[in-house]
């Protein structure tokens, strides 16, 4: 899977990715030959509408939804502004009693926690649920936490940053049994692990194609047909008048050939990155004492069972070390890694997923996440454990 | 400016552009080789950061912008939105006087008109201010509408439909000298005709990419520097906290490129697209009887004054004629053009801009938009005006 290589050796796949060739082909000729605007009514708008069309088919199929239920965004933030705001409007417009309360957790996503921030100085209230230590949030704890006014429970399929995969498909049947609707923040799980909209009773869900080597600036937002989500972006009748701006076709077609290769490679990608993933933690684990792994525990054997971390997500915590200082010493050698998520990269706060899992101030700020992707081998991880190794090592004698 | 032309003539630059041929290859390095995440710290990720932070300059410097005034959004819609949204938002947030008014006019994009609708759902009052007959706001009575509780005067640059450019330096004018917040949809005037937010007076301004011969996907909002605008998407820290999501990198680099060759051809595309435009209004005019133009009448010497119609614009009214109908006839003879705008394509309400110019439905169902662009030549003009004549006879017989 490799191709061309750059010279660097990039382990930050859960930030953003490098495109598929055949997604950027894929691309090239709605720039400049099928360029119409795909809302009009003449040929080359039909062509542009078709090809939207198309991968509206293709998107939903990875999820077991229907086209009609896929709206294309911007991406992840936007679907998840959307889908938490919309929520809270569709509930007001419906009379539901007032304030309106919605459940979520201490570890999503800033674009999932700010937008409760934004909505709390709007009246709304918010139960933020405390993860365990592995990062998991237990179905009971949400159920608890309901209320008559609650109007939504949304918990991240996967974490971001220490890969804990969600039980969500028990949360959206206790969601569903209190009639409250269940939005899933699906950004690292989406064409990465086996998600179906159905058997986890989602009804709204949240994806980014850019974590999926497809292009930056597309996304989507998963409505269930019959739920009927008032408009973030109001303006021209696009995506059946919910979501206006023209539509981005050459983003939604590149998406689309890039959701359609996960589909079909997910299997063998998932084991590629598995086992690059156990490869570095017991690498790192064996070989750099005074090491944690933040995030669940990473079966050997989790092909044969439920998944509980992203196939590709390893997060250490190295003590007694400076994670910026040493996320610095491996781009100096080459490697791309990341602290925390990079939308709060440069940002001096600790991470708030690691201290909800229990890590103090110090220990968040010495982690690091390496997250594997589709285009990485087997002596990239090697090399990197060897520079890692000696980094950590030279970082320390400082202190 | 031809290039490689495809078979059919494309007279529909107001609802999208082909991209120009060096806007798609600045675009290409980024999707498979600088593809890092412009919040990283690591290398890959400053080369995305430095070309985003030329890109912002390059964009800026076309309307006498600075750099960090410009914060990227996914196109002209979410500008809108956020601006009117959070203008609103701020003056709550500063305790002004309730209900928050707002004016626009009857001919704005639906961007700016279903906002402002779904910001009277919140409570808000919204005035409505009337064109003239050729599309003109009148600034005193944009004035007469003001009253204490005012927190936005939002009027476009130029319209659409019609190509009317608004007299947005005298509003701004006025919005100043009462401390109202003036914002504009630039959308069909950026590269296009000379804009300057400092000479205007403008605090706000929405922009699009796909427009101007740019990628779709991409826009910007201006924020002037001292205006604490809350944030619409809320997330990451990225555009210095304003604007949530990962940057579409590849998108703002193309844009920028577009933007940088508007820049330099703007008296030349100015110049080509108004004499193709004043070609085809004199042969339509001359040749088709029962033809009406929709918008300011251009003026042949306009080059010597104020420019009071968007260079590319005409829209006719063929008196007697289904304007579907004729597009379609069009359409089979490889001619895209429009009705109304491509954002309501399909929709069977009369265009809302012709009927606010004192069009009667029927005449607003009988016109035609032609918006002529960069890449269209001499010789299409000709040929559409043939073909318009039989058509419009055609059609004419049949009722």
């Amino acid at each position: 899977m490799s191709g061309d290589k750059p010279e660097f050796i990039y382990l930050d796949n859960a930030a953003t990715t490098r495109m598929l060739p055949e997604a950027v082909s894929a691309m090239l000729p709605f720039f400049t030959e099928t360029y119409g605007n795909a809302s009009a009514v003449y040929e080359a708008g039909q062509l542009c509408r078709g090809a939207v069309m198309q991968s509206r088919k293709t998107i939903a199929d990875l999820i077991g939804a229907d086209r009609d239920e896929i709206y294309f965004t911007s991406g992840g933030s936007e679907a998840d502004n959307w889908a938490l705001k919309g929520a809270v409007e569709l509930a007001l417009d419906k009379g539901r009693k007032r304030p309106p309360h919605i459940i979520t957790t201490a570890i999503e996503h800033h674009a999932v926690l700010h937008t409760c921030e934004w909505l709390q100085k709007q009246g709304a209230e918010v139960t933020f649920i405390q993860p365990d230590m592995e990062g998991f949030i237990n179905p009971e704890e949400v159920e608890r936490a309901i209320r008559e006014e609650t109007v939504l429970i949304s918990v991240m399929l996967a974490n971001n940053e220490i890969g804990t995969v969600e039980p969500v498909a028990r949360i959206g049947q206790i969601a569903h049994d209190h009639g409250i609707l269940f939005h899933t923040d699906a950004v690292q799980a989406y064409g990465q692990i086996p998600v179906s909209v159905k058997n986890m009773g989602i009804d709204l869900l949240s994806a980014s194609s850019h974590k999926l080597y497809g292009p930056k600036g597309v996304g989507f937002l998963y409505i269930r047909r019959g739920i009927h989500l008032p408009s973030f972006i109001h303006g021209g009748g696009q995506e059946r008048g919910k979501r206006a701006g023209t539509e981005n076709v050459p983003g939604i077609v590149g998406f689309a050939k890039a959701a359609e290769a996960a589909g079909k490679r997910m299997k063998d990608r998932m084991e590629h990155e598995r086992c690059l993933r156990n490869q570095l933690i017991r690498q790192i684990m064996g070989r750099i004492p005074g090491t944690l792994l933040n995030g669940p525990a990473a079966a050997e054997d989790e092909r044969f069972s439920e998944i509980r971390r992203l196939p590709g997500n390893a997060n250490f915590c190295f003590e007694g070390v400076d994670g910026e200082a040493l996320l610095a010493l491996l781009d100096m050698q080459g490697i791309c890694a990341s602290s925390g998520s990079a939308c709060s990269a440069g940002s001096l706060d600790s991470s708030h997923v690691l201290l909800a899992v229990g890590r103090n101030h110090a220990q968040a700020r010495s982690s690091v996440r390496f997250s594997i992707g589709a285009f990485n081998t087997k002596e990239e991880i090697t090399q990197t454990a060897g520079i890692l190794e000696q980094d950590v090592r030279k970082l320390r004698a400082y202190t």
